[in-house]
């Protein structure tokens, strides 16, 4: 397989390093793949960008940080300013349009999705927000079946609260449909 | 400040990545320190030993990894045979004494408390164990303040479980007392 290297930004509430984790362990615990996960917080994390890496491979993974990403994702402005120019030539930069306007042009394929709005509109709960990014993502990409990630889901998942989480899930995968 | 390089090592489930997460929280939000958290899922994770790494540092931390820790922890047998022998000479191996048996000898303050069976005793939730761990961890070392990791508590936990955290990081902080 392509080796999958992704960088989720964005701010710090937005639930990115859970979205990473359970990324990571679908690719690991469905479908036999290896994966790291990590975060570095620093004097930027405080106040600046968020910033989750995941790596997902079927072969050794040696280095646990990602440089340039193949899949770029970024929730606010400040991290897409930020991270948009190390996206690999031919990469996915995925963003939400309530929080980020395209302002430059990366050699990567631009996917715009109003996942925020869409979440807020259809169940009024910012706290699915990450894992609508997650459908997204998945609908956009080879990275892992879905159904990988609903199995993650429900073991994760307080059984009240997993209906909400999988209708987000549902709405991410249906507004990348067509891109 | 000295350099912390900890490893959080046991079996999927016990909430080792959850507890590092805190940890690496605590210090960056809290104390206005570096932190780093990562972990690998390899063949190894799947069946085998869980580990979670964090480094914790006042200047720029350059590599994510820890290859040899200085505060080990090992909630598992399994997890203390595997990673007991990277310990750095004068470092700190904590285990729980219901999973672990302290089998050889290694150049570290060796201490053994008895978490699992204290938080089942006295709270019952099996769930609460990794931040009893967390409590221990602070009561044994000058990491962060036990008041940052509260912090990070009262920010991330849902308001109807707060008490019981709560509880379990004070049973480890007591039982840290006098190690």
């Amino acid at each position: 397989m392509e080796r999958f290297r992704v960088i989720l930004s964005g701010s710090g509430g937005q639930g990115i390093i859970t979205a990473s984790i359970f990324l990571a362990e679908a690719a690991v615990y469905y479908e036999g793949l290896n994966a790291v996960q990590s975060q570095a917080y620093g004097p930027e994390a405080r106040g600046g960008a968020t910033r989750a890496d995941v790596i997902v491979s079927d072969s050794a993974i040696r280095f646990p940080k990602v440089n340039q990403p193949n899949i770029l994702i970024s929730l606010t402005q400040l991290a897409y300013n930020k991270f948009s120019e190390t996206i690999r030539p031919g990469g996915l930069l995925l963003i939400d349009s309530h929080f980020v306007n395209l302002e430059r042009k990366v050699d990567a394929r631009q996917v715009a999705l109003g996942m925020y709005k869409a979440v807020m509109d259809k169940i009024g709960k910012p706290i699915v927000f990450n894992i609508c990014m997650l459908g997204a993502l998945i609908g956009l990409t080879d990275l892992v079946k879905a159904e990988s990630i609903l199995r993650v889901l429900e073991s994760k998942i307080p059984a009240e609260f997993l209906d909400m989480n999988r209708e987000a899930f549902d709405i991410g995968l249906r507004l990348a449909e067509g891109h």
